[in-house]
């Protein structure tokens, strides 16, 4: 048995590298067919590596390894999506405390092996970072989903938020596009932030309440306080832009993958009580809850569709580096 | 009735001025004659504006409101002091639900007007933001307790940190001296990093576990991860020294007042879950807890005493920005 699989790496020119692969099952693990991998702007961060890249996997289960009857209820031919944040190792002290999403040992991006990537026919997991995706959502939506989604989400899930609250979403994109929708399904007010007015129309439909374009504005005024900011856009916003709308005790999530520095200003932190929360996506209780969630209230991203080889990888890859993905690239088998 | 009192106010030109005032008591108001008031870094920062300075005051209630008996228990003769930044509205959301210490219309360093402050003989103040203190607490440790110290435990009481928790403490001054002491008393371990050696034996005194120095440290090494960091330096550190020793999911709170924005790295904020968390003192009922605490276990501030005169202001305010306070100046009627 085993799975033999293609994989789409990078490289340290840059160059999208297609390779080969075997998996034999290990105890804990799954072996999975992959269909489907969602595009993410961090997948762009490991080009330059020679690493498989993807990592919004979705894909039907083939094998289990012997001790997975007794530690979960996935069986062959389940349908899952690939958790890359929820790994836990069990026994850390976070582990040991119920906070499995604190696993001191769970490395970020580090669940698969390096020559393995959603970008790819088949991988091996472990199915404690697996999840079985409901019925009602198919499989290219579950892909954004499991990366995208979990990132938006944990935020407006894990930290407090309720029905009413003020939901600052910055930038329509991948994940700005998801928070829309979350955060209007959850009963709380989407105030969302671009650059330009382009995306007015399509944010409303999405489920803003408000929209207010952002370019040239040098202080924004006369918005009602927002008890979250979402920072989702691909560049760090000026938050001294955003300072004079927080609500106090606001939360200002910065979501994507940034190697600046961002500059906080202190004083308003200390007298209004701001938190600058950092946030890698959702524990994985909390990815189930999205998913229950998603399949209800049917939130689902806007998906371009390339195809799972070399070719489709570099085509959905440039679309979202140019900017022009709307909203998030799936590339499927 | 009423009460006459001197103040010290801050001016244009940075001079001390000493002025004269009379209140008459509000219905939700006592009257104090004041005795003490610590020295803080940030009655430097007003020093410059027309108004009252001192905001660490200890005194005898003299006379109470009409409505104080239905609200409080405090009565004329109780010894209290006065929170700034405790007050609150009743009628805000926050309040409404119970988070009192989230008003949206406490203005922080608002709860007097700007012709009075704690460096005084007398002051009027809301009965919501005075608070009695115990018969173990000496008035001239009480005064640094209502900021400093408030400052330091809201951190330790609000935020989930438990017995065993490592609390990192940057900078051994008026604040980090009484955070070293409720972190050893309240079980945790304080791991304090100081930029010279010069106050590692004070350090370990007042109960550190552990001392750094970190001048000249490009990089912390083999230290073991702190959970949380609380900056208690006149001057914000480069976070980037500190983020090697953090623990996932670590909190870090800038607790001084300060004009300049902190450049914060965004990567391992995503990545490991850190926050950077504004707190402003400590709510109402936290500093009820905290005199209680403090009166338990015998936590004091280090104090050097000055006259309640120009005088003593100007050189209390002196030794403070030269930086040779030993560690919190208080001024005594």
């Amino acid at each position: 048995m085993g799975i033999d699989f293609t994989v789409f790496k990078g490289s340290n020119t840059g160059d999208i590298v297609e390779a080969k692969g075997h998996r034999d099952v290990g105890p804990t693990q799954a072996l999975i067919e992959l269909t489907h991998s969602g595009v993410c702007g961090t997948d762009e961060h490991y080009r330059h590596n020679d690493q498989g890249l993807g990592h919004e996997g979705v894909g039907i289960i083939r094998e289990i390894g012997s001790m997975v009857p007794q530690i979960s209820d996935l069986k062959v031919g389940d349908r899952v999506g690939m958790g890359w944040m929820q790994k836990f190792c069990g026994y850390c002290k976070p582990c040991m405390t119920g906070q499995h999403f604190k696993c001191q040992n769970s490395e970020q991006f580090g669940t698969a092996n390096l020559d393995e990537g959603c970008f790819g026919t088949g991988i091996a997991w472990d199915v404690s970072a697996l999840f079985k995706i409901p019925d009602e959502i198919d499989s290219a939506s579950a892909g954004p989903l499991m990366c995208a989604g979990a990132t938006v989400w944990g935020p407006l899930y894990e930290h407090g938020f309720k029905a009413g609250d003020r939901i600052g979403v910055v930038g329509v994109g991948g994940l700005g596009h998801l928070a829309i929708q979350f955060a209007n399904k959850m009963g709380m007010e989407a105030v969302v932030f671009s650059g330009t007015e382009s995306k007015r129309e399509e944010a409303f439909k999405l489920g803003a309440n408000e929209f207010h374009a952002t370019k040239g504005v040098a202080e924004l005024q006369g918005i009602k306080p927002v008890d979250s900011l979402l920072i989702t856009s691909s560049i760090l916003p000026d938050l001294s832009l955003y300072i004079p709308v927080l609500a106090p005790f606001a939360k200002i999530f910065p979501l994507t993958i940034s190697f600046d520095a961002m500059p906080v200003p202190v004083l308003p932190l200390v007298l209004y009580g701001y938190s600058i929360v950092g946030s890698g996506g959702a524990h994985p209780q909390s990815v189930k809850a999205m998913l229950a969630f998603a399949a209800k209230y049917g939130v689902k991203p806007i998906v371009e569709k390339f195809p799972m080889t070399k070719e489709g990888v570099i085509e959905a890859m440039k679309r979202l580096n140019d900017g022009i993905m709307r909203y998030r690239g799936v590339v499927e088998v």
